[in-house]
């Protein structure tokens, strides 16, 4: 499907002011692609558009957090009220937090009560955690019902829940006692209580949990939603498997930009600013250039031997780099490992013995590469003090990539933060010390 | 819940022969923790505590392949056969394609041949396919039924399909005409027809399209289950959000190592064997090693203006990991744009200004940090040859770093293999070549 050929007949009919037959067109999309098509229109003409769209709450909602925002600009405030009125409360909220405090002040008042309270409240949980992501859009069910009235209510939820299909069963003081699937719903007979087919051990998060653990669960347990209880064991939200489907894609995104050395930040790469790129790639950058000086104070305390052997110049990049990739593989390998929960902090040590032996292996591996090399290029002392250091800056670089990360973590930052970067300019200080100092021992000064 | 003391309580009431009450206290629990449990029980008394809980199927599915194939080893062989009857399909087909032809050849016979012939079916399709992924337990409906007609055979369904939540509209030659949802059906009149609820722009996947892909697909249009269909059109099975998500989930893991120069492999990083662990890691490290010789032979042909000025392999690591660095930040940026499909291949040509833009800018602050250094270790002009270095080793590195991943990709390999290791080195060797060529010009020999 060519969403930019719609979008052009789109642009037509706006122009000629014949709307209706592309419209029906839209009918026929899925919300995210008339949200995808809608940014190629005239933002001036986007409201003609979403206004004749029954699903134009949702179309809206898949919309990018700038375009929502410079849309809502635009829109007629009446307009703008009732569309933010009819949209999912998670969205709201997050548009609610991107507005200005002007335009929260023209559009607050103008909204129902309940939605206000319930915009105010999503809008104050801290961003990343089950909070923030949840939605108040879910459906509530009680113990003492029958099947019958609990489909009959479910009937009356549905239009405005997110999902129906599963129900939470809550007692007189919101507590979450149990969950219930329409599935079992309609496989049980009228007559039967909720509370006898309820499934009580419900797997739930506490609302100031972090997101990545909430699509850790989802994930786990395979859930279509995620009950979010607070404190008290009240239910307050649910996260539905699509948005913690989103969690954990973003959450990858962000590792694996730290894993380049590239400080977090959120939204697409590909609208970022130069500014904006600038400002989260300089810090490490920067930072390493001054933490590679010590490179530079291991050759310059190794000068004389450098000068005596200039061929040792010859192998400085190969030998420093050959331990700071190996290091780069043991720190990533560790990172998704400790990501994606299959690690967990008090493993490292048992892993450090496989890695040591890994290690061991690869390093003697590379040094026979080497000494051939080293033996051509210069004779068999060179190729030994290669040898050598080869194997020793490999099993360095491997024990300094899978330790970093849960270092990292002991002191506070994300594991994350072992960034290939940082691993090769650590590995490269060790490396020149190693390299020299072996080689300062068998070569002429 | 501390599974392990479940087990633990559970393996006393092995030995005691007394299962009842530890039986009662599993039913409590989800599939996966049951699984998790399992593992931690005698394999040999795995199918006592199996062979009593309802969803065995389920829990046996949850396991790891290699806890699957040994405890199938160990079952009765009547025993097996109903179990690998009642397990998802989708798990079962995996199964079989993990056990030995006598296995195969012990188990096939003593199937019903509609299991036989589904397993067949199943794990025919190539690994890493939308075929390889999907399930067979899913409900359809026909055009021309009631609604009530609908409900009562998705109530028939029911037990079977993975979700009942979206139901498949097929006609006579199954070919997909269209999905309904469980929630459009509770709420439509009893009266009203399939055909005329069904939702008929149904999104699909081809079977023998990529999981990435059906993955992708899952995520945007945050489905429960995407229909496969085969290249009649015809509906051959469906794909759930939980294993979407999965499959997600693996593929960051999967570009994660590959973006550390680690080749591809399947399964845990935790349960991995030395040896596994050494072939994969060993290509990249050895590949290097001899791509770095070109740094060495960029050395070798300075060798005289090495000689005459020492003060420059005191700054060599420094400037040209720092192209690296500059380099692995850029090629991460976009080989996890490309991997969520934020930009495709047509924009590398516009990323590229701003790319040049940015690294202008980081190169420039990174020139001013080193050419101070630079002036107090060396002098005036040892100050201007690093800043000119680093401005060009960074741009270059950026450059290399964001266009590889795209270079890559045109030769037919995975653009995450654009690693962190592979543009160090490529790095490494521009760098070195730069840095001495501008030194050569402004320094005495």
């Amino acid at each position: 499907m060519d969403l930019k050929a719609i979008a052009k007949k789109l642009n037509i009919a706006i122009e000629q002011q014949q709307l209706d037959h592309a419209i029906d067109e839209l009918y026929q999309l899925r919300p995210i692609d008339v949200a995808d098509i809608l940014v190629l229109v005239n933002p001036e003409s986007a409201w003609q558009v979403l206004e004749r769209l029954p699903n134009r709450a949702t179309v809206f909602a898949y919309l990018d957090a700038e375009d929502q925002v410079s849309m809502a600009r635009i829109f007629p405030r009446a307009s703008l009220v009732q569309l933010i009125g009819e949209m999912p409360s998670d969205e709201r909220a997050d548009l609610y937090k991107r507005l200005d405090q002007t335009q929260r002040d023209a559009l607050l008042p103008a909204l129902a009560q309940a939605e206000r309270e319930d915009i105010r409240r999503l809008a104050a949980y801290e961003e990343g955690t089950a909070g923030a992501l949840m939605t108040s859009d879910y459906a509530t069910l009680r113990a003492h019902m029958s099947v019958s009235d609990a489909l009959a209510a479910l009937r009356l939820e549905a239009p405005d829940a997110e999902t129906i299909y599963h129900a939470y069963v809550i007692d007189d003081h919101r507590k979450l006692v149990g969950v219930v699937s329409l599935r079992s719903l309609i496989l049980a007979a009228p007559e039967q209580l909720i509370g006898d087919i309820m499934l009580s051990s419900v797997v739930s998060c506490n609302v100031h949990e972090d997101q990545e653990d909430v699509a850790k669960t989802v994930a786990r347990y395979d859930l279509i939603a995620l009950p979010i209880i607070d404190d008290s064991g009240a239910l307050v939200g649910i996260v539905t498997h699509d948005d913690a489907m989103d969690v954990a894609s973003d959450e990858a995104t962000d590792d694996f930009r730290k894993s380049g050395g590239v400080s977090s930040f959120v939204g697409s790469f590909k609208d970022t600013s130069i500014r904006l790129l600038y400002r989260k790639r300089v810090f490490w950058l920067v930072l390493l250039v001054f933490g590679n000086l010590i490179s530079g104070v291991g050759i310059s305390h190794f000068e004389d031997v450098i000068a005596a052997n200039l061929v040792l110049v010859f192998f400085l990049p190969l030998l420093v780099d050959s331990g700071g990739n190996a290091g780069s593989q043991s720190a990533t390998l560790m990172v998704r490992a400790l990501a994606t929960g299959e690690v967990v902090m008090r493993d490292w040590f048992s892993l450090l013995g496989r890695e040591a032996m890994v290690a061991l292996l690869l390093g003697m591996t590379m040094a026979v590469a080497i000494s051939i090399i080293g033996y051509f290029r210069g004779d068999a002392v060179v190729s030994l003090v290669l040898a050598l250091s080869m194997v020793s800056v490999v099993m360095i670089g491997c024990v300094v990539g899978m330790s970093l990360p849960f270092v990292l973590n002991k002191l506070g930052f994300d594991p994350a933060s072992a960034s290939a970067p940082l691993i090769t300019s650590v590995c490269d200080a060790s490396g020149v010390a190693i390299y020299l100092f072996i080689a300062s021992q068998f070569l002429p000064l």
